[in-house]
Order: C-alpha cells, then sequence, then structure tokens
C-alpha cells in the first residue's frame, strides 16, 4: 500500500509554490508515496503539475508565522495545517510535512497527532552538518524548555532509533551534551541522565559530549535538554551565518586581486556551502508522536521539501514509528 | 601608583614562553604597570628581555590542564597560579593572569581572592565577537552549572558595568538569551529574570535574545546562566573552527584553478580571520569577585597575553572592581 503524506501546502516563506513544486519532484522519484495538499486550491493548482497520486483539500484558512501556536491550533479549525494534523489522527494520512509555524505545528503534534504511550515528552529531533559530512541527531531542539533525567534518558532512545532506522547507523553513539567531558560534570539534570544512560545496555552511550565537538562528530545522536539544545542549534545557525556572510562581503568587498581570486574559488566555495547544507537530511522531526510531524524550514526552496518528504517516505518505509511504539509499550520504559 | 599585575608564567599551551613573551611586550607598551611572574624562574628567564617593573617569583609547582580544579587549589599550595592569586588577596598585587587550567583559576578566584559582598555568583565574561566589529560581553560562560533569576539579575548588572566601563559604551543594551523573542518566552528561570531585569531602571534592558542574533550585534550585553551561555560559547567556536577549517581544505585541496584564486584571495581571508578573533578583547574575566582574575585562552600566544594585560590593565586604570563594590554594598542589591 502507498504511503500518505498530508503536506501542508501554505507554511513557510514560499508557500505554495515551494511546496507544491517539491511535491511534484517527489511525486516523480517515488511511486510509492500519495499526496495529499491541504491549502487554497487557486493558490495550489498553478504549480501543480502532477496528475496522479495527488489530491488538494481546499481550504482557505492557514496559521501565520507569528500566530500564538496553542491558540492558533484550537481557534482555526479549517487552517491547512490544522486539517493535515486531523487527516493523521484520523487515519486518512500516515505523516505531516509543514514548513510554517513551528509552534502551532509541535501543538498540532501533540494534541491532534497525540504522543506515543510511555514517552512523556517528544522531543524535537534535526539531522545536523558534520564536518566529515555523516552528520549527527540531536535532540530535544527547543519542544519543551524543561526536561528531567528521564526525559533525557528517552531522547537517548528516540534518537538511538532514528539513527538506526532512517541514518542506517548500526549502533549508534549516544552523546550527552555538558559543560565537560568528565563523568561527574554538569548540574543535577547532567549527572542524573548521566548514570541512566550508562546503566541502559540498550544503547551505545559514549559519555558527555562539548558543544565544541559536535560538528567534528564525537557522536552520531546528542542527548540535550530544549532549552539548550535551542540555543545550540540556534548558536550554530548564527555563527554559520555571520561567517559565511562575512565571507561572501570579503570576497566580493575586496580590490582587483581578491575579485579575481573570488571567481576562481567560487565553484569549490559553493561545493563547501552545499557540504555544510543539512536540507538534504530534511526537516525537523517532532519524535515520539503517533506518527511521523515533520517541521521543515521555514525559507525551504523545492529541493528542501523534496528532501523533507523523501525523509517522511523513509520514516514511513522503516516503521521507525510502530517500532518505538512497541519498545515503549513493551518494556514500559516510559512508566519505569 | 602603578598597578601590580600577579601573572602566572606556567599555564597553557604555550607557557612560560608566549607568557613572558606577551609580558615583554606589554611592559614596552605602557610604563604604568608593573608585573609579577610567577613560576619556575629558569624557564621564564631566557625569555624575559624586559629589565624594569618585572620580578620573578620562583617556584617550580605548577597545576596542570588536567588537575581536578579545587582539589589542586588547596593541596598545591605552591603552585604558580595559587601563589599569584594569594598576592592579590594579600594586597601585593592588584590583580591575576593566567592561562592555565580554568576551573582552578575560578577556584582560586572564589575561595582565594573571594567573592565581592552582596554578589552570590561571581560569572565568567568574555567579550566575544559580531561582524560589525563591535562585539558582546556575555556572562555567565560556565563558572556556574546552576543559577537563579537573582543570579541572572545581577549578571546583566555586572555586565552591563564591564561594557561601559572596560569598553566605553555609554548605555549598555542588556539582552537575555531565551529560545524566543517574545517576553513569555522560556522556563521558569528565564520568565523570573525577565520581570527582574525589564523592572530594573538602572539598567537598558533590550527583552529577550535568540542565539541566532548573537553575532548580528543585537545587545551589548548578553545574560545566561552558566550551563547555556557554555554550550552556546563553545558551539560558538566549534562552528567557527569547523567552518575555517573547511575553508581551508577546500581551497587547499582543489585544483589549480582553485589553488590560483586561494593565493589571490589570502590576504582578504586572513584579514576576515582577524575580524573573527576576538582575541584582542583580552581573555574571559571571572567578574564579581574583589579583583580582576583573567583567563586567557589556554592556547593564547604572546600577542593574546598581550591584549589580556591591556585588558586587565584597562580593568584596573578605570576601576570597575572598586564600582562594582561600592554598587553592590550601597544599595545591597545582592540582598534585596
Amino acid at each position: 500500500m502507498r504511503k500518505r503524506l498530508a503536506i501542508d501546502a501554505m507554511g513557510g516563506d514560499h508557500a505554495p509554490q515551494a511546496i507544491v513544486e517539491g511535491v511534484n519532484q517527489a511525486l516523480a522519484a517515488f511511486d510509492d508515496i500519495e499526496i495529499q495538499l491541504y491549502g487554497d486550491e487557486d493558490k495550489i493548482r498553478p504549480y501543480l503539475t502532477s496528475k496522479e497520486r495527488v489530491t488538494i483539500i481546499h481550504t482557505r484558512e492557514k496559521i501565520a508565522s507569528d500566530d500564538e501556536p496553542a491558540k492558533a491550533i484550537r481557534q482555526k479549525k479549517e487552517a491547512s495545517m490544522v486539517l493535515a494534523a486531523k487527516a493523521v489522527k484520523n487515519g486518512e494520512a500516515d505523516a505531516i510535512v509543514s514548513a510554517g509555524n513551528t509552534g502551532a505545528l509541535l501543538a498540532a503534534g501533540l494534541f491532534v497527532v497525540g504522543r506515543i504511550k510511555g514517552i512523556d515528552r517528544p522531543g524535537l529531533l534535526s539531522t545536523l552538518p558534520t564536518t566529515d559530512g555523516q552528520g549527527f541527531d540531536m535532540l530535544d531542539l527547543g519542544a519543551n524548555a524543561e526536561n528531567t533525567p528521564k526525559h533525557l534518558h528517552q531522547y537517548a532512545i528516540l534518537g538511538s532509533f532514528y539513527a538506526k532506522y532512517v541514518r542506517n547507523i548500526d549502533k549508534p553513539r549516544i552523546g550527552l551534551l555538558n559543560n565537560g567531558t568528565e563523568a561527574s560534570k554538569g548540574d543535577p539534570l547532567r549527572k542524573e541522565a548521566y548514570d541512566l544512560l550508562a546503566n541502559d545496555d540498550s544503547l551505545h552511550f559514549v559519555g558527555n559530549v562539548e558543544a565544541r565537538d559536535l560538528m567534528a562528530g564525537v557522536a552520531d545522536v546528542i542527548v540535550a535538554d530544549g532549552f539548550t539544545g535551542n540555543a545550540v542549534l540556534k548558536t550554530m545557525e548564527g555563527t554559520a551565518m555571520a561567517i559565511l556572510g562575512q565571507l561572501k562581503t570579503t570576497l566580493t568587498g575586496g580590490g582587483l586581486r581578491t575579485k579575481l581570486g573570488a571567481l576562481l574559488v567560487k565553484d569549490s566555495l559553493r561545493g563547501m556551502k552545499d557540504s555544510l547544507d543539512y536540507s538534504s537530511a530534511g526537516g525537523a522531526v517532532l519524535f515520539g508522536v503517533k506518527a511521523p510531524v515533520i517541521k521543515a524550514h521555514g525559507s525551504s526552496d523545492s529541493q528542501a521539501i523534496y528532501h523533507t518528504i523523501k525523509q517522511t517516505r523513509k520514516m514511513l518505509a522503516t516503521e521507525v514509528v510502530t517500532q518505538l511504539v512497541t519498545t515503549f509499550e513493551a518494556t514500559e520504559k516510559g512508566t519505569e
């Protein structure tokens, strides 16, 4: 049976064009998926070139990027994102993808799609770049502002499943983000989490990891509380943006010699920029809910949307969410 | 009266050579300072070209970079760092500088030099780079693993003093590092800190700031808890290192065309790298103790040591620590 993806066509900076064009690409590439496009039919239709395995579910309502998340989900009952989430809840779709309001999608994931039994606090997970090109998964990136040691333990399990099933890493190395590498480091949250991770034989725990070493690929999965994870993610983004911006200014703003040099190194630099761009790994996953809920970056172009659909398809094909359900229900890890 | 700096000659990756050479530079540049060099005289002497305003206080004991900080301070009573801290405590020196074991220097600052009355948790402060070259001060960068809202409030005051006296910013803009810019964002720690900052008329509080915007210069002082501040600092370092490393690999590893281009842009890129290098702002200050306690980066070269001495001199000349003492004792802000 084909996998059915419910896609919010109206979310993101370049919606609906980038979303619909990404869908066109994905439908051409994968014949085992069906797409439901939620949004304004008049605005979607002009970009839609695919004829098969795609339906438009028309609605004019949408959630704005500055809407208050929980309120928007409650009040805008006909919004494209809300209808897409309901389709998943009602079994009419297998996963939801949106490039829209992050907070609203998290709320839709938690309250419409729903948590997996035994998982206390689903976390936001992304695959981020390393210099060796392998990348690492980090969670929680900010679905929660506060976490307990047990939450961090669950994130380790969640991240391990994701790395194994979606990224094909046989025995993912789990690192705990801390303010030093020694076992005794950190606040009480980190110390207790460390003990839980070290004593869980199902995990390949490699110990504490410092933020300085993340891009060097010291672990396949990095476990963080949502507040710190969010700060680290945004620092990576901000620092990379600032440096690449300065690089551009330097090369284009220099004298003739620099300008000529810039012309010669241009292609190589583009290759470097692509290797730092991790949009080919897809979007951020709200992991721990009953179906894949995927947030594509707000600035996604059609290529990024295509990659996010590819990632969602992989999550569905590997049944990683079903594996989570089985594990957490069977071992009751969530309620120990 | 000349300012007297107690300098640990034995700490850091390039000690004592880089330390002593930095001291030579500083003594030549500033005639209003005296330097006390703590360490192994046989190893210091060969590098010391200055003849005046410098004394060597000989000791063979030193703290290693992997020594357990508090224990090292307690047990290695004759270590260069410990003797330097004691000189400050005993009024024989006005400030201490070390490029050695960070934790040990923090412990020496807290337990030998001592906290200013009314300041609960001195914070580690550094001036970090922005793309406009102005930089921003952030604290706490990891002197503490846990903080209360009151600590964050005190960090705002401390940072404000530093930016004003040492960086000559008339009315420093204070930002609270948070997971969103809206006033309602964050965990209870951030929400309570926000209220304290917003209600303190002595501060120019500009609200919540996201880590993504730090290098864009959204504030002059960023207030963070020590755990998050440490993670953000290390992420900035790690990301910058990874990108600049990839840049180097890309330019030197390319074909003839790239290599030629690299040759042409080399000087411009060096200028860019220098602008990202913030060692000219000096070292990290343990701020909130009774005298300047300055941690130079472990990898400091002589130039970085020179800048750290220059920064220490500025702290002494502006009497910023005395200002802090007066403020905290007078208003009893620390005990409200």
